[in-house]
Protein backbone atom coordinates (compact mmCIF):
# COMPACT_ATOMS: atom_id res chain seq x y z
CA UNK A 1 0.00 0.00 0.00
CA UNK A 2 0.88 3.71 -0.41
CA UNK A 3 -0.04 7.22 -0.39
CA UNK A 4 -0.61 9.89 2.40
CA UNK A 5 -2.88 8.94 5.53
CA UNK A 6 -6.65 10.23 4.79
CA UNK A 7 -6.97 13.17 6.98
CA UNK A 8 -10.18 14.45 8.60
CA UNK A 9 -11.16 17.67 9.43
CA UNK A 10 -14.23 18.47 12.33
CA UNK A 11 -14.88 21.79 13.21
CA UNK A 12 -16.18 22.62 16.56
CA UNK A 13 -17.12 25.81 18.26
CA UNK A 14 -16.26 25.77 21.73
CA UNK A 15 -19.55 26.07 23.36
CA UNK A 16 -20.61 27.95 27.05
CA UNK A 17 -20.79 24.62 28.57
CA UNK A 18 -18.18 23.10 27.32
CA UNK A 19 -16.23 25.33 29.48
CA UNK A 20 -15.86 25.21 33.68
CA UNK A 21 -15.77 27.74 35.88
CA UNK A 22 -11.82 28.58 35.15
CA UNK A 23 -13.65 29.99 31.75
CA UNK A 24 -11.93 27.69 29.52
CA UNK A 25 -12.41 24.20 28.01
CA UNK A 26 -13.28 21.45 30.29
CA UNK A 27 -11.04 18.91 29.60
CA UNK A 28 -13.25 15.82 29.09
CA UNK A 29 -14.28 17.78 26.12
CA UNK A 30 -11.70 16.99 24.13
CA UNK A 31 -12.42 13.26 24.51
CA UNK A 32 -15.80 14.15 23.07
CA UNK A 33 -14.11 15.79 20.48
CA UNK A 34 -11.55 13.06 19.12
CA UNK A 35 -14.83 10.07 19.66
CA UNK A 36 -16.70 12.20 17.40
CA UNK A 37 -13.41 13.08 15.09
CA UNK A 38 -12.63 9.00 14.81
CA UNK A 39 -16.66 8.59 13.87
CA UNK A 40 -16.37 11.92 11.34
CA UNK A 41 -12.76 10.35 9.57
CA UNK A 42 -14.46 6.84 9.09
CA UNK A 43 -17.51 8.42 7.76
CA UNK A 44 -15.29 9.80 5.39
CA UNK A 45 -13.39 6.77 4.57
CA UNK A 46 -16.78 5.24 3.08
CA UNK A 47 -17.99 3.87 6.97
CA UNK A 48 -20.85 5.96 7.97
CA UNK A 49 -23.05 5.87 10.78
CA UNK A 50 -25.78 3.85 8.74
CA UNK A 51 -22.98 1.37 7.25
CA UNK A 52 -21.63 1.06 10.72
CA UNK A 53 -24.95 0.60 11.86
CA UNK A 54 -25.45 -1.98 9.13
CA UNK A 55 -22.45 -4.17 9.42
CA UNK A 56 -22.94 -3.78 13.01
CA UNK A 57 -19.09 -2.59 13.68
CA UNK A 58 -18.37 -1.35 16.88
CA UNK A 59 -14.66 0.76 17.76
CA UNK A 60 -14.03 0.12 21.49
CA UNK A 61 -11.28 1.13 22.87
CA UNK A 62 -8.42 0.40 25.18
CA UNK A 63 -6.42 3.57 25.51
CA UNK A 64 -6.89 7.12 24.79
CA UNK A 65 -4.77 9.87 25.44
CA UNK A 66 -4.09 14.02 25.45
CA UNK A 67 -1.59 16.36 25.88
CA UNK A 68 -2.73 19.65 26.61
CA UNK A 69 -1.03 22.99 25.12
CA UNK A 70 -2.79 25.96 25.40
CA UNK A 71 -6.91 25.88 26.19
CA UNK A 72 -9.75 27.96 24.25
CA UNK A 73 -12.58 30.04 25.54
CA UNK A 74 -15.84 30.03 24.62
CA UNK A 75 -16.44 31.37 21.56
CA UNK A 76 -13.24 29.88 19.78
CA UNK A 77 -13.31 27.96 16.24
CA UNK A 78 -11.05 25.02 16.70
CA UNK A 79 -10.80 22.29 14.23
CA UNK A 80 -9.87 18.41 14.91
CA UNK A 81 -7.42 16.80 12.64
CA UNK A 82 -7.54 13.22 12.40
CA UNK A 83 -5.95 10.30 10.93
CA UNK A 84 -5.10 6.71 11.26
CA UNK A 85 -1.25 6.40 12.22
CA UNK A 86 -0.86 2.97 12.95
CA UNK A 87 -3.07 -0.07 11.63
CA UNK A 88 -2.17 -2.97 14.37
CA UNK A 89 -3.53 -7.12 13.42
CA UNK A 90 -7.30 -6.03 15.27
CA UNK A 91 -6.24 -2.81 17.03
CA UNK A 92 -5.41 0.50 15.27
CA UNK A 93 -4.31 4.31 16.68
CA UNK A 94 -6.07 6.84 15.39
CA UNK A 95 -4.34 10.22 15.71
CA UNK A 96 -6.15 13.92 16.72
CA UNK A 97 -4.46 17.29 16.11
CA UNK A 98 -6.27 19.83 18.08
CA UNK A 99 -5.83 23.88 16.79
CA UNK A 100 -7.60 26.75 17.13
CA UNK A 101 -8.63 28.57 14.04
CA UNK A 102 -5.43 31.59 14.31
CA UNK A 103 -3.36 28.14 13.88
CA UNK A 104 -2.20 27.62 17.32
CA UNK A 105 -1.91 23.76 18.11
CA UNK A 106 -4.28 23.46 21.44
CA UNK A 107 -3.49 20.06 22.10
CA UNK A 108 -2.63 16.44 20.56
CA UNK A 109 -3.91 13.18 21.47
CA UNK A 110 -4.81 9.61 20.18
CA UNK A 111 -6.67 6.79 20.73
CA UNK A 112 -6.25 2.89 20.37
CA UNK A 113 -9.01 1.10 19.22
CA UNK A 114 -10.38 -2.24 17.95
CA UNK A 115 -11.88 -3.27 15.06
CA UNK A 116 -15.20 -5.09 16.42
CA UNK A 117 -18.71 -6.63 15.46
CA UNK A 118 -21.41 -7.53 17.56
CA UNK A 119 -21.62 -11.74 17.19
CA UNK A 120 -25.40 -11.82 16.90
CA UNK A 121 -26.86 -8.24 16.48
CA UNK A 122 -27.16 -5.50 18.59
CA UNK A 123 -26.70 -6.10 22.43
CA UNK A 124 -25.15 -8.82 22.07
CA UNK A 125 -21.03 -9.52 22.67
CA UNK A 126 -18.14 -7.78 20.83
CA UNK A 127 -15.98 -9.79 19.15
CA UNK A 128 -12.51 -8.11 17.32
CA UNK A 129 -11.82 -9.19 13.91
CA UNK A 130 -8.76 -8.97 11.93
CA UNK A 131 -8.93 -5.46 10.14
CA UNK A 132 -9.22 -6.05 6.38
CA UNK A 133 -6.54 -4.99 4.28
CA UNK A 134 -9.39 -3.45 2.06
CA UNK A 135 -10.43 -1.73 5.39
CA UNK A 136 -6.59 0.00 5.45
CA UNK A 137 -6.90 1.10 2.33
CA UNK A 138 -9.76 3.28 2.53
CA UNK A 139 -7.71 5.48 5.42
CA UNK A 140 -5.11 6.26 2.34
CA UNK A 141 -6.21 9.18 0.66
CA UNK A 142 -6.26 9.51 -3.49
CA UNK A 143 -3.09 10.51 -4.98
CA UNK B 1 -55.11 2.37 45.26
CA UNK B 2 -53.81 4.34 48.31
CA UNK B 3 -51.42 4.96 50.44
CA UNK B 4 -48.48 8.08 49.68
CA UNK B 5 -46.57 7.77 46.35
CA UNK B 6 -43.34 6.32 46.50
CA UNK B 7 -40.29 9.37 46.85
CA UNK B 8 -36.74 8.11 45.78
CA UNK B 9 -34.00 10.84 46.75
CA UNK B 10 -30.76 10.61 44.54
CA UNK B 11 -27.85 12.86 46.07
CA UNK B 12 -25.29 14.84 43.82
CA UNK B 13 -22.72 16.50 44.03
CA UNK B 14 -22.11 19.87 41.81
CA UNK B 15 -18.98 18.34 39.95
CA UNK B 16 -16.40 21.03 38.67
CA UNK B 17 -17.51 20.03 35.08
CA UNK B 18 -21.35 20.41 35.87
CA UNK B 19 -20.63 23.91 35.64
CA UNK B 20 -19.96 26.76 33.40
CA UNK B 21 -17.95 29.71 32.81
CA UNK B 22 -20.52 31.81 35.64
CA UNK B 23 -19.65 29.74 38.11
CA UNK B 24 -23.13 28.05 38.26
CA UNK B 25 -24.11 24.93 37.23
CA UNK B 26 -24.63 24.60 33.77
CA UNK B 27 -28.31 24.15 33.09
CA UNK B 28 -28.61 20.43 31.10
CA UNK B 29 -26.82 19.21 33.89
CA UNK B 30 -30.47 19.72 35.79
CA UNK B 31 -31.43 16.96 32.89
CA UNK B 32 -29.11 14.09 33.34
CA UNK B 33 -30.00 14.55 36.83
CA UNK B 34 -33.26 14.32 36.24
CA UNK B 35 -32.79 11.53 33.92
CA UNK B 36 -30.84 9.53 36.62
CA UNK B 37 -33.09 10.39 38.58
CA UNK B 38 -35.97 8.98 37.10
CA UNK B 39 -34.35 5.26 36.59
CA UNK B 40 -33.39 5.76 40.13
CA UNK B 41 -36.52 5.99 40.66
CA UNK B 42 -37.70 2.92 39.04
CA UNK B 43 -34.94 0.77 40.94
CA UNK B 44 -36.47 1.63 44.06
CA UNK B 45 -39.94 0.50 42.91
CA UNK B 46 -38.39 -2.74 41.82
CA UNK B 47 -37.53 -1.94 37.89
CA UNK B 48 -33.48 -2.14 38.28
CA UNK B 49 -31.55 -1.47 35.43
CA UNK B 50 -30.98 -5.38 35.19
CA UNK B 51 -34.62 -6.10 34.71
CA UNK B 52 -35.79 -3.22 32.77
CA UNK B 53 -32.92 -4.68 29.93
CA UNK B 54 -34.40 -8.12 30.72
CA UNK B 55 -38.04 -7.13 29.87
CA UNK B 56 -36.92 -4.86 27.24
CA UNK B 57 -38.76 -1.97 28.96
CA UNK B 58 -37.72 1.89 27.79
CA UNK B 59 -39.26 5.24 29.05
CA UNK B 60 -39.09 7.60 25.93
CA UNK B 61 -39.78 11.23 27.10
CA UNK B 62 -42.66 13.08 24.98
CA UNK B 63 -41.92 16.37 27.56
CA UNK B 64 -39.49 17.67 30.03
CA UNK B 65 -39.54 20.84 32.03
CA UNK B 66 -37.82 22.65 34.70
CA UNK B 67 -37.84 25.97 36.63
CA UNK B 68 -34.76 27.42 38.27
CA UNK B 69 -35.00 29.55 41.42
CA UNK B 70 -31.17 29.09 42.77
CA UNK B 71 -28.18 28.34 41.08
CA UNK B 72 -25.37 25.95 43.27
CA UNK B 73 -22.28 26.08 42.63
CA UNK B 74 -18.96 23.94 42.32
CA UNK B 75 -19.19 21.64 45.65
CA UNK B 76 -22.69 22.21 46.87
CA UNK B 77 -24.58 18.82 48.03
CA UNK B 78 -27.80 18.58 46.50
CA UNK B 79 -31.07 15.92 46.26
CA UNK B 80 -32.94 15.78 43.93
CA UNK B 81 -36.43 14.12 45.27
CA UNK B 82 -38.71 12.42 42.76
CA UNK B 83 -42.41 10.56 42.69
CA UNK B 84 -44.60 9.46 39.75
CA UNK B 85 -46.82 12.18 39.98
CA UNK B 86 -49.64 10.88 37.66
CA UNK B 87 -50.05 7.60 35.49
CA UNK B 88 -52.38 8.10 32.16
CA UNK B 89 -53.08 5.33 29.81
CA UNK B 90 -49.66 4.99 28.44
CA UNK B 91 -47.79 7.78 29.89
CA UNK B 92 -47.00 9.40 33.09
CA UNK B 93 -45.47 12.25 34.71
CA UNK B 94 -42.71 12.29 37.31
CA UNK B 95 -42.46 15.44 39.47
CA UNK B 96 -38.54 16.24 40.06
CA UNK B 97 -37.92 18.96 43.33
CA UNK B 98 -34.26 19.42 43.40
CA UNK B 99 -32.54 20.89 46.77
CA UNK B 100 -29.57 21.99 48.64
CA UNK B 101 -28.66 20.17 51.81
CA UNK B 102 -28.99 23.56 53.67
CA UNK B 103 -33.24 22.45 52.52
CA UNK B 104 -33.32 25.41 49.60
CA UNK B 105 -35.26 24.78 46.86
CA UNK B 106 -33.04 24.96 43.68
CA UNK B 107 -35.20 23.65 40.75
CA UNK B 108 -38.51 22.13 40.40
CA UNK B 109 -39.03 19.81 37.47
CA UNK B 110 -41.44 16.82 35.65
CA UNK B 111 -40.66 14.74 32.87
CA UNK B 112 -43.62 12.74 30.61
CA UNK B 113 -42.68 9.94 29.40
CA UNK B 114 -43.81 6.98 27.79
CA UNK B 115 -44.21 3.39 29.07
CA UNK B 116 -42.51 1.57 25.99
CA UNK B 117 -40.93 -2.33 25.16
CA UNK B 118 -38.98 -2.69 21.98
CA UNK B 119 -40.97 -5.14 19.63
CA UNK B 120 -37.90 -7.44 18.98
CA UNK B 121 -35.55 -7.13 21.64
CA UNK B 122 -32.93 -3.90 21.88
CA UNK B 123 -32.50 -1.48 18.72
CA UNK B 124 -36.00 -2.73 17.32
CA UNK B 125 -38.41 -0.18 17.18
CA UNK B 126 -40.40 1.33 20.61
CA UNK B 127 -44.00 0.75 21.27
CA UNK B 128 -45.88 2.19 23.59
CA UNK B 129 -48.35 -0.07 26.24
CA UNK B 130 -50.97 0.80 28.64
CA UNK B 131 -49.43 0.88 32.08
CA UNK B 132 -50.09 -2.49 34.13
CA UNK B 133 -51.93 -1.63 37.33
CA UNK B 134 -49.78 -3.85 38.97
CA UNK B 135 -46.69 -1.61 37.63
CA UNK B 136 -48.69 1.72 39.60
CA UNK B 137 -48.69 0.25 42.63
CA UNK B 138 -45.28 -0.44 42.71
CA UNK B 139 -44.94 3.09 42.83
CA UNK B 140 -46.96 3.36 46.14
CA UNK B 141 -44.99 3.27 49.20
CA UNK B 142 -46.23 0.91 51.70
CA UNK B 143 -47.73 2.44 54.89
CA UNK C 1 -40.39 48.10 16.15
CA UNK C 2 -41.21 46.38 13.34
CA UNK C 3 -39.22 43.78 11.10
CA UNK C 4 -39.23 39.69 11.38
CA UNK C 5 -37.68 38.39 14.59
CA UNK C 6 -33.86 37.48 13.21
CA UNK C 7 -33.79 33.81 13.13
CA UNK C 8 -30.51 31.82 13.94
CA UNK C 9 -29.58 28.37 12.44
CA UNK C 10 -26.96 26.09 14.21
CA UNK C 11 -26.00 22.80 12.59
CA UNK C 12 -25.58 19.90 14.53
CA UNK C 13 -25.17 16.09 13.69
CA UNK C 14 -25.89 13.49 16.25
CA UNK C 15 -22.82 12.00 17.84
CA UNK C 16 -22.07 8.63 18.68
CA UNK C 17 -22.00 10.30 22.65
CA UNK C 18 -24.88 12.17 22.31
CA UNK C 19 -26.94 9.15 21.90
CA UNK C 20 -28.07 6.51 24.64
CA UNK C 21 -28.35 2.70 24.78
CA UNK C 22 -31.57 2.82 22.96
CA UNK C 23 -29.41 4.38 20.31
CA UNK C 24 -31.52 7.37 19.96
CA UNK C 25 -30.59 11.45 21.32
CA UNK C 26 -30.03 11.17 24.65
CA UNK C 27 -32.50 14.04 25.29
CA UNK C 28 -30.59 16.27 27.63
CA UNK C 29 -28.35 16.65 24.50
CA UNK C 30 -31.12 18.83 23.31
CA UNK C 31 -30.69 21.15 26.51
CA UNK C 32 -27.13 21.19 25.32
CA UNK C 33 -28.01 22.29 21.99
CA UNK C 34 -30.45 24.64 22.82
CA UNK C 35 -28.39 26.68 25.08
CA UNK C 36 -25.74 26.94 22.62
CA UNK C 37 -27.65 27.73 19.93
CA UNK C 38 -29.40 30.88 22.22
CA UNK C 39 -25.46 32.46 22.22
CA UNK C 40 -25.60 31.48 18.27
CA UNK C 41 -28.46 33.87 17.84
CA UNK C 42 -26.61 36.46 20.37
CA UNK C 43 -23.40 35.75 18.45
CA UNK C 44 -25.43 36.58 15.29
CA UNK C 45 -27.26 39.56 16.77
CA UNK C 46 -23.63 41.44 17.38
CA UNK C 47 -23.35 39.77 21.02
CA UNK C 48 -20.39 37.43 20.35
CA UNK C 49 -18.83 35.71 23.19
CA UNK C 50 -15.69 37.90 23.29
CA UNK C 51 -18.15 41.32 23.50
CA UNK C 52 -20.42 39.28 26.12
CA UNK C 53 -17.35 38.65 27.96
CA UNK C 54 -16.49 42.25 27.71
CA UNK C 55 -19.78 43.76 28.77
CA UNK C 56 -19.77 41.00 31.87
CA UNK C 57 -23.30 39.85 30.55
CA UNK C 58 -24.80 36.32 31.44
CA UNK C 59 -28.11 35.31 30.31
CA UNK C 60 -29.37 33.03 33.21
CA UNK C 61 -32.52 31.10 33.07
CA UNK C 62 -35.62 30.69 34.81
CA UNK C 63 -37.26 27.85 33.16
CA UNK C 64 -36.39 25.38 30.20
CA UNK C 65 -38.82 23.14 28.18
CA UNK C 66 -38.75 20.66 25.37
CA UNK C 67 -41.59 19.01 23.54
CA UNK C 68 -40.14 15.77 21.83
CA UNK C 69 -41.66 14.57 18.31
CA UNK C 70 -39.54 11.94 16.93
CA UNK C 71 -36.03 11.14 18.00
CA UNK C 72 -32.70 11.06 15.78
CA UNK C 73 -30.19 8.69 15.93
CA UNK C 74 -26.25 8.67 15.86
CA UNK C 75 -25.10 10.49 12.39
CA UNK C 76 -28.83 12.46 11.74
CA UNK C 77 -27.77 15.71 10.47
CA UNK C 78 -30.23 18.15 12.37
CA UNK C 79 -30.42 22.26 12.65
CA UNK C 80 -31.75 24.42 15.86
CA UNK C 81 -33.77 27.50 14.39
CA UNK C 82 -33.64 29.70 17.33
CA UNK C 83 -35.58 33.13 17.45
CA UNK C 84 -36.24 35.79 20.12
CA UNK C 85 -39.97 35.00 20.69
CA UNK C 86 -40.76 37.89 23.81
CA UNK C 87 -39.37 40.51 25.19
CA UNK C 88 -40.19 41.50 28.79
CA UNK C 89 -38.91 43.99 31.00
CA UNK C 90 -35.57 41.99 32.08
CA UNK C 91 -36.47 38.36 30.80
CA UNK C 92 -37.18 37.39 27.08
CA UNK C 93 -38.36 33.71 25.75
CA UNK C 94 -35.84 32.14 23.00
CA UNK C 95 -38.22 29.90 20.79
CA UNK C 96 -36.42 26.19 19.34
CA UNK C 97 -37.28 24.38 16.79
CA UNK C 98 -35.08 21.12 16.15
CA UNK C 99 -35.50 19.58 12.48
CA UNK C 100 -33.67 17.15 11.01
CA UNK C 101 -31.94 17.60 7.44
CA UNK C 102 -35.19 15.50 5.47
CA UNK C 103 -37.09 18.74 7.32
CA UNK C 104 -39.04 16.42 10.01
CA UNK C 105 -39.57 18.25 13.20
CA UNK C 106 -37.87 16.75 15.76
CA UNK C 107 -38.63 18.53 18.85
CA UNK C 108 -39.55 22.56 20.07
CA UNK C 109 -38.41 24.10 22.94
CA UNK C 110 -38.34 27.31 24.92
CA UNK C 111 -35.57 28.76 27.24
CA UNK C 112 -36.74 31.63 29.36
CA UNK C 113 -34.16 33.84 30.24
CA UNK C 114 -33.02 37.35 32.36
CA UNK C 115 -30.88 40.03 31.29
CA UNK C 116 -27.87 40.02 33.53
CA UNK C 117 -24.61 41.75 34.49
CA UNK C 118 -22.19 40.91 36.74
CA UNK C 119 -21.89 44.14 39.48
CA UNK C 120 -18.42 43.89 40.12
CA UNK C 121 -16.44 41.46 37.18
CA UNK C 122 -16.54 38.04 36.95
CA UNK C 123 -17.23 35.79 39.85
CA UNK C 124 -19.67 38.34 41.47
CA UNK C 125 -23.32 38.60 41.93
CA UNK C 126 -25.40 38.79 39.07
CA UNK C 127 -28.04 41.55 39.04
CA UNK C 128 -31.08 41.76 36.29
CA UNK C 129 -31.29 45.03 33.81
CA UNK C 130 -33.88 46.10 32.04
CA UNK C 131 -34.06 45.43 28.07
CA UNK C 132 -32.31 48.04 25.93
CA UNK C 133 -34.58 48.87 23.20
CA UNK C 134 -31.34 49.01 21.37
CA UNK C 135 -30.59 45.24 22.37
CA UNK C 136 -34.50 44.70 20.99
CA UNK C 137 -33.86 46.07 17.51
CA UNK C 138 -30.87 43.70 17.36
CA UNK C 139 -33.00 40.68 17.43
CA UNK C 140 -34.98 41.74 14.34
CA UNK C 141 -33.52 41.27 10.66
CA UNK C 142 -33.32 43.58 8.69
CA UNK C 143 -35.94 43.59 5.98
CA UNK D 1 8.03 12.49 54.68
CA UNK D 2 6.71 9.07 55.06
CA UNK D 3 3.50 7.48 55.51
CA UNK D 4 1.26 5.86 53.12
CA UNK D 5 -0.30 8.21 50.47
CA UNK D 6 -3.86 9.27 50.78
CA UNK D 7 -6.18 7.41 49.10
CA UNK D 8 -10.07 9.03 48.31
CA UNK D 9 -12.61 6.69 47.08
CA UNK D 10 -15.26 8.30 45.31
CA UNK D 11 -18.70 5.93 44.27
CA UNK D 12 -20.51 6.47 41.00
CA UNK D 13 -23.20 4.49 39.39
CA UNK D 14 -23.38 4.35 36.06
CA UNK D 15 -26.17 6.64 34.42
CA UNK D 16 -28.09 5.96 31.60
CA UNK D 17 -27.04 8.74 29.68
CA UNK D 18 -23.41 7.94 31.04
CA UNK D 19 -23.52 5.06 28.19
CA UNK D 20 -23.69 4.71 24.19
CA UNK D 21 -25.72 2.99 22.03
CA UNK D 22 -23.26 0.03 22.24
CA UNK D 23 -25.20 -0.01 25.62
CA UNK D 24 -21.41 0.27 27.41
CA UNK D 25 -19.91 2.83 29.59
CA UNK D 26 -19.20 5.93 26.44
CA UNK D 27 -15.75 6.67 27.20
CA UNK D 28 -15.42 9.93 28.12
CA UNK D 29 -17.24 9.42 31.06
CA UNK D 30 -13.96 8.19 32.54
CA UNK D 31 -12.90 11.38 32.22
CA UNK D 32 -15.32 13.39 34.30
CA UNK D 33 -15.34 10.73 36.41
CA UNK D 34 -11.48 11.31 36.90
CA UNK D 35 -11.87 14.75 37.32
CA UNK D 36 -14.55 14.51 39.87
CA UNK D 37 -11.81 12.33 41.38
CA UNK D 38 -9.07 14.62 42.04
CA UNK D 39 -11.18 17.38 43.31
CA UNK D 40 -12.37 14.76 45.70
CA UNK D 41 -9.29 13.85 46.73
CA UNK D 42 -8.47 17.47 47.27
CA UNK D 43 -11.52 17.79 49.66
CA UNK D 44 -10.29 14.59 51.45
CA UNK D 45 -6.73 16.65 51.65
CA UNK D 46 -8.44 19.76 53.21
CA UNK D 47 -8.30 21.38 49.46
CA UNK D 48 -12.53 22.01 49.64
CA UNK D 49 -14.08 23.65 46.89
CA UNK D 50 -14.77 26.81 49.04
CA UNK D 51 -10.93 26.55 50.14
CA UNK D 52 -10.06 26.43 46.66
CA UNK D 53 -12.06 29.53 45.34
CA UNK D 54 -11.07 31.29 48.72
CA UNK D 55 -7.30 30.58 47.49
CA UNK D 56 -7.80 30.97 44.02
CA UNK D 57 -6.21 27.92 43.25
CA UNK D 58 -6.64 25.83 39.90
CA UNK D 59 -5.37 22.88 38.85
CA UNK D 60 -4.84 22.83 34.90
CA UNK D 61 -4.16 19.77 33.13
CA UNK D 62 -1.18 18.95 30.80
CA UNK D 63 -1.54 15.55 29.93
CA UNK D 64 -4.46 12.96 30.66
CA UNK D 65 -4.26 9.29 29.96
CA UNK D 66 -6.84 6.09 30.05
CA UNK D 67 -6.51 2.31 30.03
CA UNK D 68 -9.94 0.66 29.42
CA UNK D 69 -10.25 -2.88 30.51
CA UNK D 70 -13.34 -3.55 30.44
CA UNK D 71 -16.74 -2.01 30.52
CA UNK D 72 -18.92 -1.21 32.68
CA UNK D 73 -23.09 -0.93 31.65
CA UNK D 74 -26.08 0.71 33.04
CA UNK D 75 -26.85 0.44 36.84
CA UNK D 76 -23.36 -0.74 37.54
CA UNK D 77 -21.92 -0.01 40.54
CA UNK D 78 -18.46 1.50 40.23
CA UNK D 79 -15.65 3.53 42.06
CA UNK D 80 -12.92 5.67 41.49
CA UNK D 81 -9.46 5.10 43.88
CA UNK D 82 -7.10 8.30 43.38
CA UNK D 83 -3.54 8.82 45.16
CA UNK D 84 -1.37 11.70 44.11
CA UNK D 85 1.09 9.46 42.75
CA UNK D 86 4.07 11.85 42.25
CA UNK D 87 4.53 15.43 43.49
CA UNK D 88 7.16 17.31 40.96
CA UNK D 89 8.24 20.78 41.10
CA UNK D 90 4.95 22.80 40.07
CA UNK D 91 3.20 19.81 38.87
CA UNK D 92 1.83 16.24 39.81
CA UNK D 93 0.48 13.04 38.64
CA UNK D 94 -2.86 11.67 40.41
CA UNK D 95 -3.22 7.80 39.57
CA UNK D 96 -6.89 6.42 39.43
CA UNK D 97 -8.12 3.05 39.57
CA UNK D 98 -11.66 2.72 38.38
CA UNK D 99 -13.21 -0.75 39.64
CA UNK D 100 -16.80 -2.35 39.42
CA UNK D 101 -18.22 -2.97 42.55
CA UNK D 102 -17.29 -6.79 42.30
CA UNK D 103 -13.55 -5.89 42.60
CA UNK D 104 -13.53 -5.95 38.80
CA UNK D 105 -10.74 -3.54 37.24
CA UNK D 106 -12.49 -1.50 34.21
CA UNK D 107 -9.69 0.76 33.70
CA UNK D 108 -6.87 2.65 34.93
CA UNK D 109 -5.77 6.45 34.48
CA UNK D 110 -3.74 9.35 35.38
CA UNK D 111 -3.77 12.84 35.66
CA UNK D 112 -1.03 15.32 35.16
CA UNK D 113 -1.63 18.82 36.68
CA UNK D 114 0.00 22.04 37.70
CA UNK D 115 -0.20 23.81 40.74
CA UNK D 116 -1.54 27.20 39.42
CA UNK D 117 -3.06 30.44 41.12
CA UNK D 118 -4.74 33.33 39.42
CA UNK D 119 -2.93 36.45 39.56
CA UNK D 120 -5.46 38.70 39.93
CA UNK D 121 -8.64 36.88 40.62
CA UNK D 122 -10.98 34.81 38.94
CA UNK D 123 -11.06 35.12 35.35
CA UNK D 124 -7.19 36.73 35.22
CA UNK D 125 -4.07 34.73 34.17
CA UNK D 126 -3.00 31.29 36.19
CA UNK D 127 0.53 31.49 37.36
CA UNK D 128 2.20 27.89 38.06
CA UNK D 129 3.31 27.38 41.60
CA UNK D 130 6.38 25.66 43.37
CA UNK D 131 3.94 22.85 45.07
CA UNK D 132 4.39 23.82 49.12
CA UNK D 133 5.37 20.22 51.11
CA UNK D 134 3.12 21.38 53.51
CA UNK D 135 0.66 20.86 50.73
CA UNK D 136 2.35 17.16 49.80
CA UNK D 137 2.16 16.39 53.30
CA UNK D 138 -2.11 16.65 52.91
CA UNK D 139 -1.65 13.88 50.56
CA UNK D 140 -0.15 11.61 53.19
CA UNK D 141 -2.50 9.26 55.48
CA UNK D 142 -2.08 9.72 58.96
CA UNK D 143 -0.32 5.86 59.84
Amino acid sequence: MSGEPLLARLPHVVQWGDCDPAGIIYYPTYYRWMDAATWHLFAQAGYTAARIRAEQVSLPLVHAECSFVRSPTFGDACVVESTVAVFGGKSFTVQHRILRDDGSELATGREIRVWCRYEKGPGSPLRGEPIPEALKALFLSTP
